[in-house]
């Protein structure tokens, strides 16, 4: 599937315009479907997300949204995934999830940036973790953060085409990216990420991502075990206090000579 | 309410650290419920949206989000807004509004910053739209908008504290700032701008957006009549075919000397 389309575009500038091709980042809806076993011995599928993301690694963006959302607990409680469509993707379960599908009607639904969508309830934010990134020993030497952000950006292969899209990587100690992700949505570049992980917790490595550090970042990323994210821009108030909750590392900030750390001083050297 | 808060973090640079006190945008859960009258006859309230948000003008929040998501058509159709407690809040509509609570009962949950969350499936994404960009004869004049990003940057007094924050302006066809709303989440920021206005459409401004332009951003927008929108970063497709369809001007990487123009040469001068 494509992730970027070109189109003609005018390209204005002082004193002239010129008429160009730009290239745009893809935004499309992708379902995501379900496939369970009821208790009473039957298997039914639900329809269980609509996200806009960008096209092209769906199986990961569904594979680390139901581990992060806490649907499965491992990535072997997938029996498999199927593309029905370019935006319709079904994961079946194996019979042994308990699948709760009424626990996730909700009563309301709701729009935000925030990845807490449709929770029912404020105290329903803080969901439950596996793995904490408190168990980690990770750790990274200072010089090697400050490398991160230009490393990323070569990186970015999309980024630098369509200037559109957040990314996420994983990063060695040694400050390799050992793996990055795209996607005009950050937190299904996070989730795909996750989801292109077989084995959790990912505690021999940090998270860097492309923008700022939001709550739902965190929440996933410490669901994952990871010790240590960085930011290139700002924490919000929460994602702070959530990562000081599970012991994971945050900085912020990240420029090729400078950082804020606002929690996780022994993981940094 | 506030929202920013301090905390006291420790600066790396490269051959020192200190400690400071830095400045964070409050990120926090603020649940949107409307109370409503039933065909039978009785008022009923109904949980209707959790949203991440920094405090501050929730009432201009949960008035644009009623609007921008069609629960309301006009701000006349609520009868009141009740902060019940710091991160709930209570709007009351008139007994003549038809509010299906069936309807916005789904059948999943969603995650993304896409502002599609929860809508049951691929088709109700275009939702329906009471004032269409097309009937404005708004034009700027092409000096005006490069002037736009400085402007913004001198008025986002938060974001000039915490380097963290969303931005949403309506402008004049002079190039003035007539509003601005600030908030981590930008959909935030839009239904706060949108919402703080009492009579729509909005046919006489433009809107200017802090970050890239999202396909959800064009929708609150465009439902609101607005009829161009400029983004200091990069649109994505659907936002361009989203604008396209409905006769709104789009700019995207607003710059002091330069644009690309995606759709609507003619509100352009």
């Amino acid at each position: 599937m494509k992730s970027v389309i070109n189109k003609k575009i005018s390209r204005h500038l002082a004193d002239s315009n010129q008429d160009v091709e730009d290239v745009l980042t893809i935004e499309e809806p992708l379902e995501i479907r379900v496939k369970y076993h009821t208790q009473h011995g039957i298997h039914r599928i639900m329809s269980l997300a609509v996200t806009m993301r960008t096209p092209g690694e769906d199986e990961f963006l569904a594979r680390g949204f139901l581990f992060t959302e806490s649907i499965i607990a491992s990535q072997s409680d997938i029996v498999q995934v199927d593309q029905l469509e370019d935006n319709i993707i079904l994961v079946t379960l194996q019979d042994r999830i308990q699948f709760d599908a009424q626990k996730l009607q909700r009563n309301f639904y709701t729009t935000s940036s925030c990845g807490v969508c449709g929770k029912a309830s404020i105290e329903s934010i803080h969901s439950d973790t596996i793995y904490l990134p408190w168990s980690s020993k990770f750790t990274i030497n200072k010089a090697h953060l400050y490398k991160l952000p230009e490393r990323l950006r070569q990186q970015q292969a999309q980024f630098s085409q369509t200037g559109g899209i957040h990314a996420c990587a994983l990063i060695d100690s040694s400050g390799n990216i050992v793996l990055v992700k795209e996607d005009v949505g950050r937190h299904n570049a996070m989730d795909k990420l996750i989801g292109a992980n077989e084995k959790y917790p990912i505690a021999d490595c940090m998270v860097l991502v492309s923008g700022r550090a939001s709550f739902e970042l965190v929440q996933k990323a410490s669901k994952a075990g990871i010790p240590l994210m960085a930011a290139i821009g700002a924490p919000s108030s929460l994602a702070v206090q959530l990562a000081e909750e599970q012991g994971m590392g945050l900085v912020g900030f990240l420029r090729n000579n400078s950082f804020n750390l606002y929690t996780g001083q022994d993981r940094i050297i």
